[in-house]
């Protein structure tokens, strides 16, 4: 039998989802339960447990080489371990131990739920083909990953890419995670919205007050939602041209809620990228819409389980 | 005969140092002549050319496997060519090209000095054994150069790890590099210096007001000059958080001039860190100082072109 498929786990505060992907990055077979997520954490497992029934029972389970996980942060992949923030039961829970017992013998690879999305993106979007590459998602926060010399680059915690909680401002507002003037606090969702309440906008009569109702009042020219977005953009410019000065990438991908403004954010975030990112070898930087969906976190979690099983078995014990 | 040796060149705005490179790091001849900076191209060229035709004239030189040049930047290591901001006849000057000419079938790998020092420090310094590290040099300027898996990460252009032009401060003051709130702009030399003196600091009689006289301040506690060190440890520390989210490093070592002030410069920046580096996985970041003196760039030169030479033979046409 040919071992030529990825299973992958998608873990977030809302669902976890499963798959089987093929090595063209196609979603063979699906399942997804709700995250019991203000449960215990053996109740957490139990969902996670079903989930890998629904896959481990199904004929093509054979076919499977390596399980990837993709979970939402903080994770420790050096000790196969997770803590997501908005899973309180799992605190250094050893999901990577947890899960072996339940696939047989095969490489188990975690990594965050950015480095994830920036894995799908390597592999099926935006950044295919490139080599160095920053991916983002920004919504209710603000994560992503890193292409490195054209390999995912996951860190040895699997946390690499945390763009989200650089700091831009360095005298700027306290943020949750403790540091001050982070990308995530200006530039997230509720941030925008935040902004945009406090200089005076207002959602229409039955609208929700969201980042979607405030870039359609910047779409209408509305200008302090146009504000909000362009202080948004310049956050995220600041830190995508920090981490084109580290590393060297050719291009950001930015996807998530807040990406679909579409061009309420990206004019302004490609126009002040061209104020941060100045010196000659950061210059010819692009940003870029991603390309995959809600599926970027299980093609992310397949890929991640590809590269690593053919570099060696990763197999932490729990 | 064994070629066990890396022929090291080391091009800077005031000299141009060369030597032969054991794999244990040590220097076994040595050369140097000043940069004509002044003058036009070809006139560099010809003092790089005697260099090496001091190094090429060495019995030890048959023994030399590759050849590696840490240049002062803008590099563009894809490209063969450097633009040394102190050395306006170099402009997109082929360098690569031309030492290729001048050192027969070997390999020549070009890295911007910043990488080179890293490249030091993880081979002899600081950084040993460190699988993910930033090595920074704070002086009149602010480089660096990171290790990332164990390894030199250059990148495509040989500039990575350029933390001195990394933005902390989005609204920040203008540099000369076209960004604002550079760390450079805050935590250079001459930047603290004129922070020092815009507060109302004033070196001694017949002292001249460089950062080492600040740091003599500040060491005798005068208010203004711990001051301006704090400001230059913020900065600092608010860039290494950055890199460290970014791409998750264990260890930041800093060296040159700034750096020798010490604990003047060492306690704020610890103090400061642990106010910007504050996720799971970047709260154990140590910082320290470099171990690798004057000699870095000549040894980190060396280090590059062991590195990649073992990999492939890198040689750009001109």
């Amino acid at each position: 039998m040919q071992t030529d498929l990825s299973a992958a786990l998608d873990i977030g505060g809302t669902k976890i989802a499963g798959a089987l992907v093929d090595r063209h990055g196609r979603l063979l077979v699906r399942t997804v339960r709700p995250t019991p997520a203000d449960q215990d954490g053996a109740t957490v497992l139990r969902a996670v447990a079903e989930v890998l029934r629904d896959l481990t029972a199904h004929p093509d389970w054979a076919r499977v080489a390596a399980v990837g996980i993709g979970s939402a942060g903080p994770v420790d992949a050096s000790a196969g371990t997770v803590s997501p923030v908005n899973i309180p039961g799992w605190r250094d829970f050893p999901l990577v131990a947890e899960v072996r017992l339940l696939v047989g013998d095969r490489p188990v690879v975690l990594v965050g739920d950015g480095v994830a999305m920036a894995a799908a993106e390597h592999w099926q979007g935006a950044a295919r083909g490139r080599a160095n590459a920053l991916c983002m998602v920004v919504s209710t926060g603000v994560g992503g990953g890193l292409i490195l010399n054209g390999r995912l680059h996951p860190g040895p915690t699997g946390n690499a890419g945390h763009i989200g909680h650089v700091s831009v401002d360095l005298d700027g507002d306290p943020c949750p995670c403790g540091g001050r003037g982070c990308v995530e606090g200006i530039a997230s969702g509720p941030n925008i919205v935040r902004r945009a309440l406090a200089d005076g906008w207002r959602p229409g009569p039955g609208a929700d007050a969201g980042a979607a109702a405030v870039a359609a009042a910047a779409r209408a020219h509305d200008p302090v939602a146009v504000r909000a977005f362009e202080r948004a953009a310049q956050a995220l410019a600041a830190g995508i041209a920090a981490t084109a000065s580290l590393v060297e990438i050719e291009v950001a991908v930015v996807g998530g809620g807040v990406a679909g403004a579409g061009e309420v954010l990206f004019a302004p975030l490609r126009q002040a990228l061209r104020r941060y990112a100045t010196l000659s070898f950061v210059r010819e930087l692009a940003v870029v819409p991603a390309l995959t969906g809600t599926d970027a976190g299980l093609v992310g979690a397949a890929a991640a389980a590809a590269q690593r099983s053919r570099l060696d078995a990763f197999a932490p014990m729990g």
